[in-house]
């Protein structure tokens, strides 16, 4: 996407004397500052996802893959191949992609002979981050089709309700459910968003500069406020992204989710989560026990960032002497899901396995 | 309540000079600074509960009876009583304490003679405010036994999830939702209490201080957490109150109630809101349509204050450029409510109407 004129990928690679490492949007300064920061070492990839420098469930895929790959240009060895997918592994520990990345390079790597490794897991990340890219405009056009179908159906501005960041810093480029709000834009269907702030993070500011960004309408509401709209008929769709998405078609997103999904149930409102097929977890049984809710700092919820003048600062809204609990996903059962956007087309929950047959049946 | 050992009252009367004006708790300071203030005219009175210095459905219907007896001390014409009555209602469209308390000081003061009516306003308002603690005293016995049933039945500490602030500053005294925790903490119940932030305004952080000056365990989460820990059976009552209940027992409180109120449904979690009957509007039909719903500055969206150090800042989390929408409360429909916990008992919504007779008949 374009930032002044200037067309970025949220992550890509750069070569400086002979040696290569990646560059990325830094999104712990967003929306306040745009930035990017060179990442050198493994080690700085894992501590860039766990601070959420890096962030998106895509991207955190990607990323992880280039962190082997700067991991296997400083030592290509059997040991340091298997710290670097287990460091990598733990930075986060709900997103699905970080395993299938991980998984997919440590495959290719380690049958490999080590004078090779390097090479191998820079051409697969580079390989996996333009499959993103792919996945993700497939995604955006079935997406875009649902919005232009309900603009045909009422005649006006399609209200689309929106969670956390699903856009294209989110992912390499185009981003998941923010991918077919841009493709609907760009197709001239009319569409304004519901950006819900998504405490604690407040990665709502993220997709609301985003949006402003692309010229799309939009309008920033506390999370509290999604339920209200779609009592009184503001809102038409709900499209959120997703860190995993059981072969059922549970989706277990940023927190809060749940809560807006019930809420599109109730007023019979459509509620779609968007996901490339990295996303879904094929061998998860019971979501909502069987995957792991990151439990993050108390300190995202007790400071606040923000601007005072021209700069930019940290409020403490509590003290450290109050207790703070801080779950970062939830689990949405796929009886409230209408369907999930993939690379391949728009499923309900009961059909998603249809769409990847040689997937499911692994 | 006792703020280090000493007792307040959120709201009292002083005498200066041979003249009445009123002291309230500043709640626009709270939690980061304890402070009082005078009021000592009707437009200072109006203006506080604006600007919710002064705010807390029971709380501002004492406010506006003392606000038409200040007016009352300067002028007691038909006019000045007409004016005030006027300007008070305005401040709030959704709460019906402040209509309640205004017809009730003004049924009093329009029959009498204008020589009469300062002293009648301050005698029918100090009479509002004691009713006030006496119901709220009331209303905590009423709800505490709902919590000692509820850890009857369990075993362990009884996990109470509230939202919004509906402690002893919303109130005169007690509280709503939070005399039923105190008086059940009193009572040697254990409780713990899962603290909505509440956003935009994070009145939880005034429930937080509340509750840690009692000495009652609580943890503050954000808006988006409550139906995740519902999901995971780590909440075994939601217990809230009310800006306004229907004659039905739809309850319309502050923004996010609603979402909380699906999710206790889905979890199996009982739903209850504690109210003083002055805030059951009998005259309404359809709380989703009938009730108006305050859509109050995007700057409490935009504007986040905390602490930095030893002061308190302000922080804007989005400039004025991004739109903004603030609505202040939702309805939550009858069917979503296990109870209403009120000073003649707890009803579900089907029987409140039979806990007042001689109300719902009129």
């Amino acid at each position: 996407m374009k930032i002044n004129g200037v067309a970025y990928r949220s992550i890509w690679s750069v070569v400086r004397d002979g040696k290569k490492s990646i560059a990325i949007v830094d999104q712990a300064r967003l929306p306040f500052e745009f930035a990017t920061a060179e990442l050198i070492t493994c080690k700085a990839v894992a501590d860039a996802i766990t601070s959420m420098r890096l962030r998106g469930a895509p991207l955190i895929g990607v990323a992880a893959a280039y962190g082997v790959a700067l991991a296997m240009q400083s030592d290509p060895s059997d040991s340091t191949l298997e710290a670097s997918y287990r460091d990598l592994l733990a930075t986060r520990p709900t997103a699905v992609n970080l395993r299938w990345a991980l998984d997919r390079v440590r495959a290719l790597l380690a049958p490999a002979s080590p004078i090779d490794r390097a090479q191998l897991a820079w051409h697969e990340a580079d390989q996996i981050a333009d499959e993103d890219v792919m996945l993700n405009r497939a995604i955006g056009a079935h997406g875009a089709r649902l919005i232009a179908e309900m603009h045909a159906r009422t005649g006006r501005a399609v209200n689309v309700l929106t969670h956390c960041n699903t856009g294209w810093i989110a992912t390499v480029d185009y981003g998941t459910a923010l991918s077919a709000i841009y493709q609907a834009h760009d197709a001239g269907s009319p569409v304004h968003v519901w950006v819900d702030e998504t405490r604690p993070r407040n990665q709502g500011l993220l997709t609301a500069w985003e949006l402003a960004a692309h010229g799309v309408p939009h309008t920033l509401i506390v999370d509290n406020a999604g339920g209200h709209l779609m009592q009184h008929g503001r809102v038409d769709l709900v499209m959120v992204g997703a860190d995993r998405v059981t072969a059922r078609g549970d989706v277990c997103n940023k927190i809060g989710t749940y809560l807006k999904a019930l809420a599109a149930r109730d007023c019979g409102v459509p509620f779609y989560a968007a996901v490339p097929s990295p996303t879904i977890d094929w061998a998860i049984d019971d979501a909502l026990n069987g995957i792991p809710i990151e439990d993050r700092s108390g300190a995202e919820v007790r400071i606040v960032r923000g601007r005072a003048g021209n700069t930019v600062h940290e409020v403490e809204i509590v003290g450290a002497e109050t207790p703070v609990a801080n779950p970062a996903f939830d689990v949405t059962p796929a009886h409230l899901v209408t369907g999930i956007i993939t690379e391949r087309g728009v499923a309900p929950p009961a059909r998603l396995a249809a769409l990847f047959p040689e997937r499911s049946a692994a």
